[in-house]
């Protein structure tokens, strides 16, 4: 529920605003004075006429009709001040900066809830409580520095924890990130990260809006609600960078299967960022990194131009990229022989370009100018330029500043001499540039942000399958594990391959059934005790004239009744398993069977549902892909059976949500099938 | 050849010293000037009597004696202001600045060669040419900033690359990093990483030297020097992390065999820091983040209290240690609920100890306290302590100096507001505190210092085997690959077991055959074609008396004229390899066969000779080592018997080094025992 008022408010009211800038209130206000706030300013302070020059209501009563207010004063004070101010004031955002609420006690929860009902009753936003607060071009309204450089195209960034949004800003200004918003969600008591994230996609302007969105989150409460408007955001154009903290606790948590043990609610988060296209970090510095890679042109291929006038850096780089799938091409050819010959001596432009220590600002000019136009495979420029402190190198980075302005193609400034031109850098980032001190460490963001997969199509068509049956077996079913029949049933109505099996003691039944089955099929006599010794067991039963005429053969065995037939698999061993994740929905995990799953531990998983690309996607990821694909003359597994299974168990999921747990362990896969072989299901109502 | 004139001058000329302090003869005359070199500073410049306000000698056959000389000046004068030096002057120390040796042509080379000549013929130091110098905490002989703050207890540093090193320092002079040496090596015409380090290990005392060493590396000439020095040093309590660039172009060269494709060369540099004992690194930001961690006192235990007056970061940090393999554990009990009292309500002291924004130094102390005395379990503090730009925070930062004086476990400062608290942190490291301004950089730092191997054992018993037959077999081989007869030879004079066959026909000659098999054998007839049909194949044969009942009755078989006997093996494919890799002698791989080597690229690598508790860690660091040690109920593999042969190998590498690779694959590995089973060696002399 965000509105103008909250955005772009004309008037503000500092309730409990003090000269004390080393408390909330008073610094609060000084950064909306500092920051040269443009509409009405007031503070509400009950023993104050004057507040650091702006004029102070003893008697909030008093105070004219205002947009927002932003409260620092004690949690239990809250609920009556903002009834006052919403219906008397027709004020319809509010800040609330205090802390004491759920976050502390019963007491405070229940105030909290007061205030919910109060502010909604008016229809108005709330951010907070127990928040830095929010921050944008049009206010500074947070208590905290450093105050970042504020610019509609910087990043929007929400933030689930305060005290961490602060570090994240710390991280991210020396190396010259700006920001179009901060929001400090606190307690999200209306409104948290997920639902600020909603209004940036209901509202976002591919014109006006920031294309840049960076997430600090603890809990994800609403998985689908970021899911859906993440992935929306990024077809839109955006960019969006994450940190979800806490993943290394859920890990231990018992299970009873696989796919249980697999599935941590970690997992979960993996899933949810891919599937969404959300670039996952773990760290502040990553973080502000992967940001600043954002706030440069899109990378549209893999090949990197690795410019320097140092060796080291570029070798450490070229290291990080290619063993990250990016690539630093070797360049040649008569184009580069011409640039070659605008460099000194000892130069070289094979890619590193290395244009030495002595290298000139117009050298660097013309390097980028070849790599712009001349080298077609090049996609993008990293350049590396330090200074061992000799003189100044103004001159260089203003060329950067105007090659970034014109090259279609983006640049990436590597300028590791923090100490040394620390001024030439601060006045680089003051042209509102962004500065990639450690070339590792940008090579890393830059390739985890190229290897993050696109979000996965919005509409996924789900496999047919005949619900009525799945939803009769579940509502006929309880809690636990599903028998057999009932097993079979599902997979069936799925549409999952199973391997199949019935006994008859007609040819007639004998040929219906063998339909059903399938070949190549196995028939084995009913009632003799060692049914190979009487030649009771035919493998490979290929067509139906040899069903005939082997039934007809195996009915005359002495003792036999009737005959069993079943599926003739082989093949390699897979693994598809389901799990109900707690708010997440299902996540889906395929993988090799067997030693695969316990030893190695190599599964991908996805939330359902699942589009056939998603599931081709998860089965090319599996480190041992090589085995599915067929390796030493093996046979391979066939990919679109498999991931068909995939998908059509993902879409069991979302027809019978009740399935708490799935394991297909294993299914046997070969060239022209894949079969479930045995299976597990467990419901959970 | 560091001698006392290199390390601590009494007297330093700077050929070509200027007053250009943006020209390396100017700025490195300023540096010794702005570093207050306390011996005597002369400058040799044919155009001035006075240069920055030294004495300058337009002729330097006018110098007085001088131990030191510096040179600035282009690289046709460098023989014979050298040789006039050396002869006339008595110096025995040469820093050579300028460029425009070997590493750019020919003619280069050849003054090189000659300055190395006159050098060593009068026993001097010659450092470089084309590098930045050396700097120590007598004199700063850079022509290069910034200059570190210098301390004999510092890192000593070693860069093969001038740029580089500078931009390592910008990497850790902002965090507080000191640094008792640095020496840049250029082209290494004297002395190189190697023989630097070399000295420092030869010349360690325990009382007065570093023990930190840091070393850049582009390429490794003298593996083995390195290994035995960096070993040695981390043997008399050094650490050592280093960065060794160019690791991924290496990895693409053809090769004719599975050990080939995987053991690159820069496996071999794996494999050699791992027996050293060196923390590798891959970026700047690392490297100083390490030798940051090097520089507190050594973490003993991986059992880690996260202090924290914020909780994002605490809790990125909690899974930056716990996904690497370090603790943060839970904390409880009548000692935790005493310090809880001590905090402001809301506080938790679980671990991590979170004692809220509001949260003062004297609470730290008390936390910090309990740490170190109360809590038993508890191996280090990582304190995170930032600002939200409210107030100063000299006083927790003094504390923590306080603490970290009089405490016996590590406590890692973690300040994340690099810029709200500025000051306090310029404060707190002019203490000679370090910082780590990100916690997730630091975890990983932690976490991979922790999980770096101590050096290898420096006497490793090599097995025993028989050398002559070894060596006999080599010297009557030609280049290539050896016959089955030969490989035999060597298998056997190895002792690494091989699957056994002969062919016999007396009773006497089957029966020492089986003896030299071992049970169990398999018997077969030599002669009929269909074997089986005629009863002619015997399976696990355990003992002699059924050898003779055997041999007895196969004789008699139609046809029959003698009987084959082969030992009967079973168990799961596993594989040795080994490779000569250049100057890093050989190195030896394991893992297990099949699709895990070429899937899944599973293997671990070492240098020989391996010692056997290192053939046991490379099985154990495995990813598939589950497998081998026996999952589902499938039989293990010997632990014993693998690593045995894997030593075995390292050693026949050793008397053998004419073996260039040398494959066992598979090597069949039961309960029991692990045997060869099929092995192909190839010589290059």
């Amino acid at each position: 529920m965000i509105n103008t008022q909250l955005l772009n408010p004309k008037s503000i009211v500092v309730v409990g605003g003090s000269d004390d800038v080393q408390k909330p209130g008073g610094k609060v206000l000084k950064n909306l004075i500092d920051g040269d706030f443009k509409g009405k300013l007031y503070v509400a302070n009950p023993k104050m006429d004057q507040v650091q020059g702006i004029a102070s209501f003893k008697n909030p009563k008093e105070l004219p009709q205002v947009d927002l207010a932003i409260l620092a004063i004690a949690a239990k004070y809250c609920p009556s001040t903002i009834q006052l101010l919403a219906e008397e004031k027709n004020t319809r955002a509010f800040i609330i900066l205090s802390a004491g609420f759920s976050e502390e006690n019963e007491e405070g929860a229940k105030l909290e809830k007061e205030i919910i009902n109060i502010v909604n009753s008016v229809g108005g936003s709330l951010i907070g409580p127990n928040c830095i607060g929010v921050l944008n071009s049009n206010y500074n309204g947070v208590f905290t520095t450093p105050i970042p450089s504020l610019d509609p195209k910087g990043c929007d960034f929400i933030s689930g924890s305060g005290a961490t949004a602060v570090f994240i800003m710390e991280s991210g200004v020396p190396k010259g990130l700006s920001f179009s918003s901060v929001y400090s969600v606190g307690n999200s008591a209306q409104m948290g990260v997920e639902e600020i994230l909603k209004y940036l996609d209901e509202s976002f302007d591919p014109k006006t809006s920031s294309k840049v969105k960076l997430l600090y989150i603890e809990n994800i409460d609403k998985p689908e609600m970021l899911l859906k408007h993440a992935a929306s955001l990024i077809r839109k154009g955006c960019k969006i960078a994450a940190v979800k903290s806490g993943g290394s606790e859920a890990g231990s948590r018992a299970a009873s299967s696989h796919t249980g043990a697999l599935a941590s609610s970690d997992v979960a988060v993996d899933a949810l960022f891919k599937k969404a296209g959300i670039v996952r970090c773990y760290g502040r510095d990553e973080l502000a990194t992967v940001a600043s890679v954002f706030m440069h042109p899109e990378l549209k291929g893999k090949n990197i131009a690795v410019i320097t006038h140092a060796g080291g850096p570029a070798v450490m780089l070229t290291d990080a990229l290619s063993n990250n799938g990016l690539d630093v091409p070797h360049i040649d050819g008569e184009k580069a022989n011409s640039l070659l010959a605008k460099l000194y001596d000892g130069s070289s432009v094979a890619n590193p370009i290395d244009f030495l220590a002595t290298g000139t600002a117009e050298q660097l000019g013309d390097i980028i100018d070849a790599c712009e136009n001349d080298f077609e495979d090049i996609d993008a420029m990293a350049v590396i330029f330090g200074s061992p402190g000799l003189f100044p190198v103004y001159d260089v980075y203003d060329l950067l500043d105007e090659k970034m302005k014109v090259c279609r193609k983006p640049i990436y400034p590597i300028l590791p001499s923090v100490v040394n031109v620390k001024d030439e850098i601060e006045h680089f980032l003051a042209k509102g540039r962004i500065n990639f001190p450690d070339e590792v460490v940008f090579g890393n963001a830059l390739s985890k942000v190229y290897n993050t997969p696109k979000p996965q199509s919005e509409k996924i068509d789900l496999p047919e399958m005949d619900m009525k049956t799945i939803r009769r077996v579940i509502d006929e079913s309880e809690n636990g594990y599903l028998a057999p029949e009932k097993i079979h049933m599902l997979l069936d109505s799925a549409g999952i391959d199973r391997s199949k099996e019935g006994i008859v003691d007609t040819l007639g039944a004998a040929k219906v059934l063998a339909k059903e089955i399938g070949y190549p099929l196995v028939m084995k006599v009913v009632g003799p005790i060692h049914k190979s010794d009487v030649g009771g067991v035919v493998l490979n039963v290929m067509n139906e004239e040899t069903v005939i005429s082997e039934f007809d053969r195996l009915m005359k065995i002495k003792d036999t009744y009737a005959v069993l037939m079943c599926s003739q698999h082989s093949g390699t061993e897979v693994f598809i398993g389901a799990k109900r994740e707690d708010k997440f929905g299902h996540m889906v995990l395929c993988g090799l069977g067997g030693i695969f799953i316990e030893v190695l531990k190599d599964v991908q998983a996805a939330l359902a549902p699942i589009a056939n690309e998603e599931a081709v996607e998860m089965i090319h990821s599996l480190k041992s892909y090589g085995i599915i694909k067929g390796v030493r003359g093996q046979d391979p597994v066939n990919e679109d059976k498999f991931a068909d299974a995939i998908t059509r168990v993902a879409a069991l999921m979302k027809v019978a949500p009740e399935i708490f747990e799935m394991d297909l362990n294993p299914l046997l896969g070969n060239k022209d099938a894949v079969v479930a072989v045995d299976a597990r299901i467990r419901i959970e109502k």
